[in-house]
């Protein structure tokens, strides 16, 4: 009998064996991600790490182990996907941002989080930009133009808005917390903006014209992003208040709640706007309206989804840098040259540091003159800390960086592959260290 | 400026162009998603129409639309994908029926229910493959060999369990609910079982020792599927019961239960072993163990997000079915030969009927005998509706033919051809006339 069981299984096996490598890999991934979830709960405690640094270190030990057992080839099962972060992972996280924030104080600082969040992102874009422009050279990096130096400006302008809030309390300091909170998210639709502005433009010919456009294009994706994402979140509400009139459906209003605010993103990436806007003002308007015309179960249910959803797409994301940090296609270009390697992290750290204190100072000048009273004010001490509690570096980072100088995962340049590790680099170290 | 903006928005259009079509399609697809969750809405108190069949006649309009707009090329957006089926659509809505499942009811008629639903799969197979095996022949369907023939039993074995629903009641008739409900879950997972170790034998060469094979694999994999889903679910109780003890969070929860129910499905792909069986009875133990050691609001969302996924991925299914239908390449096939593709439609129906009867009103008997009081037993008008309740054939079905009888969604032989068309057309028949 065994012996026909036996015969009988490696029969199946056989058949199934094309697409056996990618189930292998959903396996690994999904144990991996209950592992970080039971491991970061246990930590909870602790003061020095969180679920982002345990995933990290997952991904990474995960890393060591592949790499081990392939023979030192690879470190990762999957190579990244561009299609996976933008499609799948990104917009739950930016959703739920949008939905759980906290509005009474989000609109209260409304223009002080716009300013901080553009403006400031690109005052730092600026800054960065100029910083490795003037550095590179010196360091030998390789053939970057002007373009990858914007790039990089706006890579690394964008703050790390989950990782922050780890920082902050919401009950204790609700002023800092909505700023940072509120920074965070419309920096990163900034940043992703920017980024995909300086990708579409040859910027190597600048001129007068070109600047024009270039402004304009920005300004013509924000305004018509964030008209999208509230339009969208409107017509939720009208949906589920007007036709659900008397008789609610817990599960048709989830559904569509969940159905809308996804196709706000995929309606902006349709009309070449920016998705992370669009769904970030969908969530704010379907928490505002949509969310106080369901069922009780249903405001439960999608507080709670959304928050899962945004929390296992992060894990995921911080899982995957970590076994992808360890990539030795890319570490190999920086063994030649750990110098420069080492050089180019820490000018970039120090340039994030000047860069975001260059606008954190500033505007919180500007914001505390149009305040009334001291209350509403800034305080020198609430500055430095929203200069610090914004350094971090994230997921967003880590995917810009990888669409901007990876082709389809691998990396054949050396100055691409300095720059891809560098950004590995600075995000776990502006994580672990804060 | 217009100008301006318009050379700037060309610009982004190129680059993005690649991938574009695929954003497309995602929206046309989530936008008709939520169209069918409002039209079924609107339709509800309607007694002859529900959800499922306004997602095939919406899946039928957009497919006319896109046909005429295409120039009568295709009227699909994606080809059917055997992965997207059975990697992301079918686990929720099994995980969901065990999750959702009645536990008194189920386990009083526990040995009912199995024998429904296995041993009746298994007759209904076998009359269905004899029935076919002699009709075939005569009609001239094309060169189908004796696996298909069994691929077909099984196919047509599979009950609707989604569908069958929307005719019973749970608080009118428990029992029958329960029984119905009960059946078409092992059902469902006995035909996957079924059709997996058809597809793994070579049957055109049966003997005495190949059908022990076949009896041993099928016992195999019944066991060890239901043992591996009974033990992650157990395994996810006890994870969030001893871990979590005194400081429960919401969010982690939810994240562990679908991950871990995830796991489960994939663990038994991984092993050879069926995901649907294991996805089940994870369900039943999650709901009957887990549910019962999370916070309120866990059990809130849980409930509804199991629901809502398992009700869009449903719809989906009906979208796609409703839009293949229309497949050009398909009909061509079936439009030489109208009169063989309405005879083996109606053969197909009567066997179905058929194979139906040969196990309800034997086993309700020997169900009856066991039975001490009158009231449990099993009376000849609840057979009948027994009988008449699962007559329906869905998702289930449409996906294990399509697996059978095409290759990457395209379909080159006329016998295959016919063989779609059929299923389409009993799939459709059925659910709308019952």
């Amino acid at each position: 009998m065994a012996a026909l069981l036996s015969a009988a299984i490696s029969r199946v096996h056989m058949l199934s064996t094309s697409d056996h490598a990618s189930v292998v890999s959903i396996n690994l991934f999904v144990a991996l991600l209950c592992a970080c979830i039971v491991i970061g709960h246990l930590l909870e405690e602790s003061r020095w790490i969180n679920e982002s640094i345990t995933a990290l270190l997952i991904g990474l030990c995960t890393g060591v182990i592949i790499l081990l057992t392939t023979g030192m080839k690879s470190s990762h099962l999957m190579v990244f996907s561009e299609d996976l972060f933008f499609i799948y992972l990104l917009p739950p996280i930016i959703f739920n941002a949008g939905f759980q924030v906290k509005k009474k104080q989000f609109f209260r600082n409304f223009i002080t989080i716009m300013s901080f969040g553009a403006i400031g992102t690109l005052v730092s874009c600026a800054i960065i930009t100029l910083g490795v422009t003037q550095m590179f050279k010196r360091l030998d990096v390789g053939p970057l133009d002007i373009g990858d130096y914007l790039a990089i400006g706006a890579i690394f302008a964008a703050t790390d808005s989950v990782c922050t809030l780890q920082v902050l309390n919401q009950d204790e300091t609700p002023l800092l917390y909505s700023l940072v909170f509120g920074e965070g998210v419309v920096n990163d639709a900034t940043s992703v903006v920017l980024f995909n502005a300086i990708q579409s433009f040859d910027i190597t010919h600048m001129d007068h014209r070109i600047a024009l456009q270039f402004i304009g294009n920005f300004f013509y994706l924000f305004v018509s992003s964030t008209m999208l994402g509230v339009l969208t979140g409107l017509l939720s509400a009208y949906i589920i208040k007007k036709l659900y009139f008397g008789r609610h459906s817990t599960d048709r209003e989830v559904a569509l709640m969940m159905l809308m605010a996804y196709l706000s993103y995929m309606l902006a990436e349709l009309f070449y706007l920016s998705g992370i806007l669009t769904v970030f003002f969908c969530g704010i308007v379907m928490s505002h309206y949509t969310w106080h015309n369901v069922t009780e179960s249903s405001r439960i249910t999608t507080k709670h989804t959304f928050a899962t959803l945004s929390f296992v797409a992060e894990i995921f994301i911080f899982v995957y840098v970590g076994m992808d940090a360890l990539d030795i296609e890319k570490w190999r270009f920086v063994s030649n040259s750990p110098g420069t390697s080492v050089a180019v992290s820490s000018v970039l750290l120090v340039l994030v540091l000047a860069g975001r204190a260059a606008f954190v100072f500033p505007l919180s000048f500007l914001s505390n003159l149009a305040k009334k009273t001291q209350n509403e004010k800034i305080s020198f001490r609430q500055q430095v800390i929203i200069w610090w509690a914004g350094l971090m570096r994230g997921a967003v980072s880590m995917a810009l960086a990888y669409n901007k100088f990876t082709s389809l995962g691998h990396t054949h340049l050396r100055g691409n592959a300095i720059m891809i590790t560098s950004t590995i680099t600075v995000v776990l170290f502006s994580t672990v260290v804060r």
